[in-house]
């Protein structure tokens, strides 16, 4: 069986815009919460991502609860303390400035988490490349993210963590990986910029920088490559 | 400044099919080769991916050349050689049939390479989660694969692949890693259902399945939690 006519400019367009207009938010949540058919749009696009011998092992922990962020949140403040410190002058002057969470801001937040164990996909594809099975984890974040951005929703990625203090926080079992944490919710606008662009901690690299034709050591040239 | 309007019901709904209807494509490859623009579109969408930091630790290797892919063809027969051997009975013979890769059918190989000594960044959100950096390429990769189905041009990702063969085969320095090995190119038709599933290699899980509320140990419920 085969899957649909050829999209349209427009919903061509909406993909492209997604990828463009998607930001990393951190600030401009409001406390409204989203309603659970929303959510549930949203987890089930991650759902519907890509994995290694269709493997799919990954879990999806929405928490709403305000006790549990504000755990979560001692713990970003715990893990920030010993990562701002390696900075000195300027850098240190700009990172103390930096919002880099917005884990009670956000009435949702979402730890997606992998699970190496899962014995679904009979190991189909990974004998020489087994991260691939943790790539999956990451592609379903990225269509949580897409879809978000397109349903008007803010996505904030937070890395300042401990793994360990997650997992004892929301009860994951020791064989499973937090990929992700994230906070989730409406926001006022969306930045025509990243963030960390518009306030001076790094800039964009063009595409050209990192592309290559047939090898690395050879730039991106238009038209077919030699046979 | 602010980033646009809301997503109109069209822009949406593409946002969505994209997601839905995106497969691993491994057959059904025809021989035209894509044009350049299309390409450029393609890796401009794969390259506005978030990273960590505004890190950006990708390049992209877009392949050609036949002499290469053929190259590369013959690295996956080797590894593959080793990867089937694993399964006995039904399950190899079913392994035998399955169609894995599209290297020498698709006109355009892509392979994406992470950078993990790249200064990009500062470092910024990498102290107790490092591997995030190595997560932003494969968002990079997740960006490309929908974009690539809005414009009708399939992807299939091969994982049975030596990442040693294939850095030396494609000049990637040594303190690189390859992270994805795609086949690109326009296909006859998209399947309504994974190939592996059509199949009878593995089944799709339901969301309800790998959903939880607030703890790992709390199946979802609709509604806001508890406090």
């Amino acid at each position: 069986m085969k899957s649909g006519a050829p999209f349209t400019e427009e919903e061509l367009s909406g993909v492209y815009r997604a990828i463009r207009e998607r930001r990393d938010v951190r600030s401009g949540f409001v406390p409204e919460p989203l309603p659970d058919n929303l959510l549930l749009r949203l987890l089930e696009a991650a759902h519907q991502a890509p994995s290694v011998g269709l493997m799919q092992p990954w879990h999806f922990i929405l928490i709403r609860s305000l006790t549990i962020r504000k755990e979560i949140h001692k713990i970003f403040l715990e893990t920030n303390q010993a990562a701002q410190a390696v900075y000195s002058d300027d850098r240190a002057e700009l990172y103390s400035r930096l919002k880099l969470e917005a884990i009670l801001n956000a009435p949702q937040n979402l730890c997606v988490v992998y699970d190496p164990g899962s014995q679904k996909g009979h190991h189909l594809g990974r004998s020489t490349m087994p991260e691939t099975a943790l790539y999956s984890v990451v592609c379903a974040v990225q269509n949580l993210w897409l879809a978000a951005r397109a349903e008007g929703v803010g996505v904030g990625w937070v890395s300042i963590l401990d793994p360990e203090a997650i997992k004892a926080a929301l009860h994951v079992p020791t064989c499973l990986v937090p990929v992700a944490y994230l906070c989730l919710g409406y926001v006022e606008s969306f930045g025509s910029q990243p963030e960390l662009e518009r306030v001076g901690w790094e800039h964009r690299s063009q595409l050209s920088d990192v592309l290559h034709s047939d090898y690395f050591d050879q730039p991106y040239a238009p038209g077919a490559s030699k046979p």
